[in-house]
């Protein structure tokens, strides 16, 4: 699980804003995705920049990590200001560095009226 | 990657309706939650009602697939209506049956103002 080892990586030089170990694991023409919004961050150093200006005394920790030989997922509890969010990463490599990050940060919601009796809430 | 084709038949089977072949896939005691919503459903039958209640003329397609020893990952595109919505669904297993399924369903938003120079809108 090489892969699954980059990524605990990725997130722990960034959790340490150790923004030259961070950047040693990303590809020069690697490629940040924010599907939510249709945000881009072309390149590296474009995206040590988005994270070294992203706002906050934030803290972060992995929740799940999923490695195969192609690519890796991982859930984060994202952590900022006493306010915890769900962040999701799908990760894709080329010459063992990073290459495409494509992150989901799902939000709650009121559920819609459900057919099926057998839900509860917690 | 065995886990990985037991979540292909699962949206396979999910898709085709195929309610027997579906729930042959799924522990007794399997549990699905929704964190967004908080809601959660327990055991096979139950949430195999909930699936065959759910309403709507929906398909589903796999967009990324990742798979572990433990654990795997999918990233669905659910279509209803002309409108299609992203899915993601984390899955773990016992005795080769899925025994927890955890959905998330991230929507669009506005982007917050960025510090960083370097995104683009897509």
């Amino acid at each position: 699980m090489e892969y699954g080892k980059t990524v605990e990586q990725y997130w722990q030089t960034l959790n340490d804003r150790d923004w030259q170990a961070f950047g040693a694991l990303l590809h020069e023409g690697m490629v940040y995705e924010i599907p939510q919004t249709r945000e881009r961050v072309r390149g590296k150093e474009a995206y040590i920049d988005f994270n070294k200006t992203y706002p906050g005394d934030w803290t972060l920790a992995i929740v799940h990590l999923v490695a195969d030989q192609h690519r890796a997922v991982s859930q984060i509890a994202f952590r900022d200001d006493g306010q915890e969010q769900v962040g999701i990463s799908f990760f894709e490599f080329k010459d063992g560095l990073i290459c495409r990050i494509t992150d989901f940060w799902p939000v709650a919601y009121e559920p819609p009226l459900r057919q099926s009796r057998f839900i509860e809430r917690y």
